[in-house]
C-alpha cells in the first residue's frame, strides 16, 4: 500500500479525537481506524508501533495549534504594548475553542508522558522550543516585560487553559482574567 | 460484609494509584481489588457504580492533599509579607511532591470530567470552595494582594504544577519562578 501524506494527516487527526475522547489508554491502531473510517489494519501500515503513533501524534497536534501567519500578521498592525499582548492572548484562547479535542489531546499526551520517558523527552523539546520561540517573538517585537515575565505569562495561560478545557465554571473564563494577567505582569510599556 | 471506613480509605488510596498510572480508563472495581490486595469483589461492596468510586475518589485526593494545620501555623508566625506568601507557595511544592500520585490522579480526573457532566460538577464545587477558602484565607491574614491576585497565583500555580507533574524540564523548577510570580503579582505588603 502506497503511504500518502494526505492519509497520514486524516489517522493522526482521528488519533487526536480519540486521546481527547477516550484518553491515552483508549488510543489503540483499531480505534485510529474506526475514527478515520479507513479499512482494519490501516493504522498499522502508518506507525511502526503505538509509541510512533503517540509521537506522530503529538506532531500533528502542534502543527494544528500553530498560530496562522497571516491572522498573526493582522494582530502585529499596532503599538508594541499591553493591549496588544492581551489581544495575541484573546487570541490562543479563541484558537482554543476552535480546537478543543487538539488542546484536550495535548494534555493526555503530556499525563502518558509521566509513564514515557521518550514520549516526555520529545513534548519537553516541542514545548520548549514553542517557548524559546515565544520569548524570542517578544523581546525582538520589543512588547513590553523581560524574558521572565513571558515565563510567568506562560505559566499562568496555562492554569487559565486546563480550567477552561476542563472545569470551564471554575474561574471567571469572560477574558477578565486574561486582562488583569497582562496588566499585573508586564509593565505599561 | 461489613464496611468499614478504613478499608474504604484503603480502596480509594489505590484508585490514587491506578488513576496516576493508567489514566481513568484503567480504573476498574478490578484494579482496585487488585492494587488495594484484596478479595476480587470487594470494591464493588464499597461503590454503588464507577461513577460512585470516581467521585469517593476524588474526595480522597481532597483530603489528602489539605494542608496540615500544624504545617501551616508553623509557617504563619512570621509577617505578612510576599515572603510568607512565597514559603507558603513553596509548601504547596512540597506537598505535591510528597504526594505525586494524588495530584496526577486529579488532572487525570479533571480530563475524565470533560466526559461526564456530574464528575465535573462535584470537581468544581470542590475546588470553587478551595480556592474561595483560599481568597478569605488570603485577605483574612491580611497578606499583601486583593482577590484578583489571589486567583491569578492559583492560575500560574496550576501551570507550575502541570508543567512539575508531566514535563519538568519544561521551565526552571528550582523554585525561582515560585519566586517571581509572587514579586510580580502582588504589591511589597
Amino acid at each position: 500500500m502506497a503511504l500518502n501524506p494526505a492519509r497520514r494527516a486524516a489517522l493522526t487527526d482521528a488519533a487526536i479525537e480519540v486521546l481527547a475522547r477516550e484518553g491515552a489508554r483508549g488510543l489503540t491502531f483499531r480505534a485510529v481506524d474506526a475514527q478515520a473510517r479507513v479499512p482494519g489494519g490501516t493504522a498499522s501500515n502508518y506507525f511502526a508501533s503505538r509509541e510512533d503513533l503517540l509521537h506522530q501524534t503529538a506532531g500533528r497536534i502542534h502543527h494544528r495549534l500553530t498560530p496562522d501567519p497571516a491572522a498573526l500578521a493582522d494582530l502585529l498592525g499596532a503599538p508594541r504594548d499591553r493591549a496588544l499582548v492581551t489581544a495575541l492572548m484573546h487570541d490562543v484562547l479563541r484558537r482554543i475553542d476552535q480546537d478543543r479535542a487538539g488542546y484536550l489531546a495535548m494534555l493526555e499526551l503530556r499525563l502518558e508522558a509521566t509513564r514515557r520517558p521518550e514520549l516526555r523527552a520529545a513534548l519537553t523539546d516541542t514545548l520548549r522550543a514553542d517557548l524559546d520561540a515565544n520569548i524570542a517573538f517578544h523581546l525582538g517585537e520589543r512588547l513590553p516585560g523581560d524574558r521572565d515575565a513571558v515565563v510567568l505569562l506562560y505559566l499562568g495561560m496555562t492554569g487559565l487553559i486546563l480550567d477552561r478545557l476542563t472545569l470551564p465554571d471554575l474561574v471567571d473564563q469572560d477574558g477578565r482574567l486574561v486582562d488583569a494577567l497582562v496588566d499585573r505582569l508586564l509593565p505599561p510599556a
